[in-house]
């Protein structure tokens, strides 16, 4: 038997999808799962196409050309160590070991170490696009050895999205350069979901919008700068309607977020890099809040929001200015997360390219949109952008919708209705556009308590103050 | 010679605060240090104290009363390991080690776990006053087996701060409860920090408030309400002037806030509990924010603000909002911190006495106030509570303060001047008190692009929809 350009093991949907879609580009692939019901069932499914099903891994490891290239879509953590360690006895030099899972970057870190020093290549490579993308054409962002990547660039660029002849695949970094930057991608997936849903909350709740009305909103919006994956299946949800109660779908879904842990994952990495990751985080905890259901439900009865105003507000005008306030948010996202990749890519050594991550995400992934051409133009204008706000255009932007954005939060909280992503992301361009923060009474403070030394503005050097001793009128204003 | 009471291990100045506090309240002390010098210095100082010297691990360990009792002031990490292992050849069952450094709760309790199997009992605690409380009486939060606790729960009470007769130290719970509640006050103590900063940062920018008159501000400030240790140091830090410029102190120190990171395991922590611990983490953000001071300064001659709004406040109005919008996000803080212990307590089985820790709190540590009798009192109505923004005297406080705190925060967000904290904890009150979140939609979009299901409002059951397959007219609105 002819051996197979690529070997797959997990037969999952992920798994599944992405053989179908390799053998689809032209690649022979051997499969190998676990039980074998699902092998079997992938053969039946793909009669005739070059897919080549092994029951053990001898047999699969003894059907892939040399060196053997092996996609591991097992589940993340203790699943793929334990695969990795089935399959040692087998690997021998110059083969490479890729990881499509939502592995934290740290396992890959240290998977790829680990293989390293026993001469196998590894790559541990973010996914993105759910089933429909497995198969038809993900994000896909490797991070390994380059020389390693180099064997496999083949066969993941073919499978990967097109953004006209551009594959959303590309280069990232070393070792868990990859599924760091996957995670990422999910922190702001999160982020512009949030922003999306307290554009409807508003929209709904200040200006009683109708489904239909809210469905045409968005629909406009996507045809503007806000085009993205995300508004388009938004419009396209309020024009749904349940079959058995004739309802608007969306006013028959519960409002408990669910979640896979990497947006969670993010804003911890964030915690721990120092890089205020503030909105994204707020998202995350809105998730949080929105599964405490029942807590809320009790809630509700028992706590009072403000006396509505009894000015009503001009409504074409408004939902203008939520979608400027939208806009200008999801730039403060997108500059938190492009911001933390910049501190990651310092601190682990990865050389990340972030104008090429931006161009992978345009296709395939969730969060694809027209908006991250902006991003990679910013980074063509400077490489070393240390913030996406200072790039002309998102300045220029922002200094447009600004007045907007703050009318918006203002009647927020006015109202009542709650905007933690809005309101975040205004807090984070006003601070980041501060010479002067009030942290300087912070410092103040944790000198008087713990006597933790303070810098001063006038001199270089590190002072304690006495501020028990000291005189409380030893000058004037 | 006579055996020492109790034993102290490290002698930087909290372990030898602690040792002369100890001596102080009619105990006998060992002390050992790794380098001799402190040891001696100690001994100087501490001329006519039953305070005992010692040079070697086995003379420490032989000096000490049996069941022995020995308190580690060593770095938290690998040295706290480094040295329990140096001294495991000499423990026997039933001493007690007490760990009294900022350790890691996860860290604590393996080492609880790991010493109970070899018979040693452990205490991780939290000690909180900085040197001063040390010496004269810190608040102390210890977790372990409770029987260890009752060994020295006559030292530890002894030195305690008090409040009236009540010491400031009650036993917290087994294994890392103690460092875990110390991680968790630490928390709060990062969002009072902030939220002062907050109102600084208006009173200042909005009001152009003197250094003299918020002095006065915040003088009368903690003769109310708000009545607690940071509001005292800062109505006392703007009386102070810098001896060489004659300046407000507070002019000359830099604005970049440091941390030792317990602020972030906080949220760390609240993140892998799914507990939505917004405000407190907006305000590890805000110091990470301030730390980008060049970065900032750079950002801050690019990006424009807001134009300035023509209408003047009322300057006492203004001053009376914020104070009530100052109150209230402090409630949603301590509302959030609270309800993170509660969450920790579930998931680890400590059976967190809330009520007490509150208690606790009162005295010796940096965010003792008057508050804090209000949430023991919330606890004693109801020691169930599932959120202090549900206790009849925080409601009523919310209730009455809440315009004044949407008018802060709005007024903010029109100036352009920053309050993270207090828009995330209004935020986090109007999402708390909602019975419907927008994330209907959130799971309608997930749904969508990951097949990820959801529930609904009128039945049981997880659904899945065929959005893409779905007629769009299926129904009206």
């Amino acid at each position: 038997m002819a051996k197979s350009d690529i070997g797959v093991i997990g037969l999952a949907v992920m798994g599944k999808n992405l053989a179908l879609n390799i053998e689809s580009r032209g690649f022979s692939v051997s499969v190998y799962n676990r039980s074998r019901t699902r092998t079997d069932e992938l053969v039946e499914e793909a009669v005739g196409k070059r897919i080549q099903p092994t029951y053990s891994i001898e047999e699969f490891m003894e059907s892939l050309t040399s060196p053997r290239k092996i996609l591991l879509m097992v589940q993340a953590g203790a699943p793929t160590d334990e695969t990795i360690e089935q399959l040692l006895p087998y690997l021998v030099e110059g083969d490479v070991l890729i990881d499509g899972g939502n592995s934290f970057f740290e396992d890959t870190r240290r998977r790829n170490h680990a293989l390293e020093a026993k001469g196998i290549r590894y790559i541990g490579t973010g996914v993105s696009g759910g089933e429909e993308g497995a198969l038809r054409g993900p994000a896909i962002m490797p991070g390994g050895q380059r020389d390693a990547y180099a064997l496999v660039e083949p066969i993941l660029t073919a499978i990967s999205a097109k953004v006209g002849n551009d594959p959303c695949c590309t280069y990232i970094g070393p070792d868990g350069a990859g599924h760091y930057v996957k995670m990422v991608h999910n922190g702001i997936e999160y982020g512009d979901m949030q922003l999306i849903c307290e554009a409807y909350h508003l929209l709904k709740d200040v200006l009683s919008l109708t489904a239909e009305e809210l469905h045409e909103v968005f629909d406009e919006w996507n045809q503007g700068e806000l085009d993205s994956y995300l508004i388009e299946i938004t419009a396209d949800i309020f024009s749904k309607y349940d079959p058995d109660t004739g309802k608007p779908m969306v006013d028959v879904i519960l409002d408990t977020a669910g979640q896979k842990g990497t947006g969670k994952w993010t804003s911890q990495s964030a915690l721990d890099l120092g890089v205020p990751l503030s909105m994204i985080t707020e998202s995350v905890f809105a998730r949080f809040l929105s599964a405490m259901k029942e807590e809320r439900v009790h809630a509700s009865k028992i706590l009072r929001g403000p006396e509505q105003p009894s000015v009503a507000l001009d409504k074409e005008a408004f939902i203008e200015d939520v979608r400027q306030a939208l806009y200008a948010s999801k730039i403060c996202s997108y500059a938190q997360g492009f911001a933390q990749m910049r501190q990651a890519s310092e601190e682990y050594g990865w050389n990340l390219e972030l104008g090429n991550i931006a161009m992978i995400f345009r296709g395939g992934c969730i969060i694809r949109a027209q908006f991250l051409q902006n991003i990679k133009d910013a980074y063509d204008r400077d490489a070393n952008l240390p913030n996406l706000l200072l790039d002309p255009y998102f300045r220029s932007v922002i200094e447009q919708y600004q007045m907007a954005w703050r009318r918006v939060v203002a009647t927020a909280v006015t109202y009542g209705v709650p905007v933690p992503a809005f309101a975040s992301a205004l807090a984070y361009y006003d601070s980041y556009r501060s010479a002067t923060l009030p942290a300087n009474l912070l410092q103040a403070q944790r000198d008087y308590f713990g006597a933790h030394t303070f810098k001063r503005v006038d001199r270089d050097g590190v002072f304690h103050f006495q501020w028990m001793q000291a005189e409380a009128t030893a000058g004037r204003d």
